[in-house]
């Protein structure tokens, strides 16, 4: 089959990162198997950063091997033991494929799972490709309505978004107000989450004009450009007393700092974006009584509720899409600024 | 091995009822399976009923076939993909080998799996043999201060009333009171985990003055002899406002009824026991705000936690034992009410 | 001022079973006391009942009384204590002006309070008048877009619905099921409550096509009639496997029979409608491990939430209002099931 | 009467810090007004930052007035509103008299109430006097068991204990671990009602020996001394993996540093003390899934639950006695580290 593989880090992306080629197709070896024929697969900033070698460390995969971490696709075949999905079911994939054993899988808690059993994309072979190795436990089959490339990108980013989201909303009564910081690909995913489960006002924040212009697009109540006066500007909005929940897709450049700014007393900061410092005066934390909340990707019955989500139409991501062939096309595309939406790769 | 089976419904509980016969031993056949030494089985009435017929519809296991669904031991063999037991681990067994896939199994409700892939002692051969098949999916590593023989009867009956306590601390703040029906075998246990759980005021009421005196022992506040005048008993040690919890353990004659009675405004009623109905005007639900919360065994969490209990010397068992060769002795016993504690299998 | 009193109970509603006359006005005597210019009070069958002396016995006021407990207005008056509402704000009025120094004051159940101060409409003088008297801890304030008029129905119909939808909220995340028992005065806010806190699909049951085409109107998913055949055809909408709730606004005539029918393994059966009994084995509830939640009117935090959502549009009522003079106009169509939508009086 | 007056703000604690003099008695003055005669009154560190000023700025008395705020007593006098105590009972005070109208009070989150109506020892006249002022929504009536002298530190100090505790609970069940960082005051305290509210394993670290032995006497399943080790112990208790909750009562000097060193996957951490900063890389914060949550004071109902333990026998407090005249003493002996458990004044 053909597929896009790394064969070896550079400090630059260049027009070879990724080799097109020919590889041997994945097979089944374990009762639990699912393989895919991809439908589209979504590029993300992660992948730059892996090309890059900034994750061998955390990972180490064996090189070369295929990326590809946010993958839809339909059922090509499936081990002994799998009754969830069969041949020809549309379906997402969970990015980590978890054991089940574990006392975090018992819980529901997937991110957390002591020995997850593939990571494709990430150390074993990923979604660039024609066929992708995965898992029954990381599969959720789809409404027929649904394309895979339409919704390939909610595997990671939009479960990330909405996850978090899923936990706000806990605080998010009529009447509440959310901030969200920056409207890109997650935030614009978080926005839509919000709208669909709450009734809070939702204010976002982004350095970007086009950015907030989606933003207003897609439900936000009130849009604030990043231009040094954004906490006043919130502030204001919500009469002097601040948001229940600031939700913080970017997490770096001062994002923390201004966001603790416009939490309300007893309110809750949910940090999804990083890259930078959490760094509050303790005594702060406890006269406003705040929580900080951290967010990690999402359960698999976090993407099986976002997918019903977007079988009705509540969730929907801009895309540019490319053929597997373009990929060092799209990945230039990303990396220069040029990538208009999620850049989605089809097979 | 030698194994204790079921060759055929009779009306009546006889010394034929199970014939202990050497069988075949069972293979690993699943990457999942776990077989175990059996260190202990509870015999318990639900075996009673089985070997009786009235499970066959429910059921219709194929016949002959091993009883027994209180298992615990040591593991004996394991398939290719279990990761959470190793072979020589004391173990316990929770009843319900789940698939691991469907979307209750993922959210940690595995009692509403939509694919058990075996249920021992009911479909499948049960624990009243040398070795046992379960799943990895159904086995807690236990503390090696644990003895199989022990803790056994926590398999089914102890994580019944374990659940339905967990779900009723959520209303048992310092201060408030927990009613207790029946002080059996699920009520003793009951007990227990409340006194772990809660520091609520435990009020226990039974028919037998030594089931009270039991409840005693193991620190209920109140003990209240059913004699016709419970509620008011109950009424009166709660100051005539009711408690917020009332746990039902018995679920038939009449229970229930008096059961409603002494609900608080806003109390909550939990059931366990069956055998009767619950039948209440609505308008009185909604004047006094009741909730009626039904039970359904555990979760594999739940059964976690129990042992975590039990390791800490929080909940007890008082039990019998008897050799295999001897399981229609305890089947009598049990039958004819001279069994003390629960009956336990040694195989 | 002008008022609408009841003198004496009458077995059968007639043209003069309110009498309206001029009274004295309400005076501040308690510094928390708050006294409002209604601007629209709804009439409900609860008040048939009371003029038929049906709640006599329950409440037991001295006659004559001021009939109306669905009120809003504009604030006249405030006593000395009253840091929360100030002269000419709009307010709606929780139904139960209470304590604040109880445990379930303090908890926040106010629907629960040991104390309450009065009782407008049921004990003390209600809202068919020009001027009432309530609590500051019975008022919430509004927008200012928000008219008296049409949102006064909010206060008891649309709070009792809110609460039950916001309890359910819980077990309704995307890709659940929700039945709503009766689209009525209770049941078509429900609906709104349903559409706005959850993305849960709604289907709706009723007798009436005109009801069900107002809750198709409102957004409900998939309607259907009472007729026979409601519980095979809520199975088959919901592929065999039932609704994980059930909000039961009717609570008699066989509703909560067939309303258990069409629960889903662990679903939660929410009764807000009364008049008939629930009656179902215990072993059932067990084996499907449901839940039966009472729901009694709301709290003070629903309310203002409530407002919220109406505030935004999300809510709306169809109203027929009608001028004091006419109350027993209104009176007589609700009786005789002329009136359209809720019947509103307008001092 | 007698009271202990603050006249003036002074760098250093000195034996003429506090005047104690006669002074004219408080007077029911609003309908919500209670008169304690005081039983007892704690003596906290806040009140030595408060004579050497450091408190001015944020709550700035008129001086003189009267210092203590842990204050426990009988009821004197009550105003004509008030029906949740008598002449005669005993009581213990929330620190914070509320206002019961906003809508943090009406969801019972006392400590974030809009406009409270007095805050006796930090704004208004405290409790180091024969007879103190508070409020009807400020008295918890105790179990006459409990003695005023014996209990009043927990109206401050224990309620801020338990508060946290109590949230750490949701995170606490059986074969958890619970890490307690700080023994004195406040965290001897926190380990109790850590014994009392869940079954977690407890690790309490302290610098001091004298006050790890205490914390193994009140039921820590282990101590660890503070001695530059104390992360890697916590570690090698918790098998490598850390502690599902740490509690820290210190705040400052690197506690939590240290604290987040001890969390485990999915870990909460709960800011009790405060002193120093919260300074975390965001992506550890995400990679964890963490939770950090502040924690001020508690709520009424949180207090009337940590009464209900105490009437139990489940918290016990170790105190100092003094007499109203030798208060200096009392403010010496604290100030100079000569005082042994928490000081308690007797008017």
């Amino acid at each position: 089959m053909k597929a896009a593989r790394l064969h070896e880090y550079s400090e630059h992306i260049s027009p070879e990162s990724l080799k097109v080629e020919e590889i041997e197709e994945p097979r089944i070896s374990d009762p639990f198997d699912v393989i895919l024929r991809v439908g589209g697969a979504g590029l993300c900033r992660t992948d730059l950063h892996i090309i890059e070698g900034q994750l061998e460390g955390a990972f180490g995969p064996a090189l070369p091997y295929v990326l590809g971490h946010e993958n839809a696709g339909w059922v090509e075949e499936v081990g002994s033991a799998v009754s969830n999905v069969a041949v020809g079911d549309t379906v997402i994939t969970h990015p980590l494929p978890t054991c089940g054993l574990c006392l975090a899988c018992r819980a529901g808690n997937d991110m957390h799972c002591a020995n997850p059993t593939m990571f494709p994309g990430f150390v074993t072979d990923g979604g660039f490709a024609q066929l992708l190795k995965t898992s029954a436990r990381a599969v959720v089959k789809l409404e027929p309505t649904l394309h895979p490339k339409d919704i390939a990108a909610l595997a990671d980013a939009g479960l990330a978004a909405y996850h978090a989201v899923k936990k706000a909303r806990d605080v998010l009564d009529p009447g509440t107000r959310a901030v969200v910081i920056g409207a890109g690909g997650l935030g614009h995913i978080g926005v839509q989450c919000l709208k669909a489960l709450t009734k809070a006002e939702v204010i976002v924040l982004d350095t970007s004009e086009a950015a907030l212009d989606l933003a207003g697009d897609l439900g936000a109540d009130h849009t604030v450009r990043v231009d040094g006066e954004q906490v006043a500007a919130v502030r204001e909005i919500t009469e002097g007393l601040g948001a229940e929940a600031v939700i913080d897709f970017v997490g770096e450049n001062g994002s923390a700092e201004d966001g603790v700014g416009m939490l309300r007393q007893a309110g809750s900061y949910y940090l999804v974006g990083y890259g930078g410092m959490l760094s509050v005066p303790i005594i702060n934390i406890i006269a406003a009584e705040n929580n900080f909340v951290g967010n990690l990707i999402g359960s698999y019955t976090d993407l099986a509720e976002l997918m019903a989500l977007a079988a009705r139409g509540e969730v929907r991501l801009h895309t540019s899409t490319y053929p597997l062939d373009a990929i060092n096309d799209a990945v230039a595309d990303l990396n220069e600024g040029r990538l208009r939406g999620r850049g989605i790769l089809i097979p």
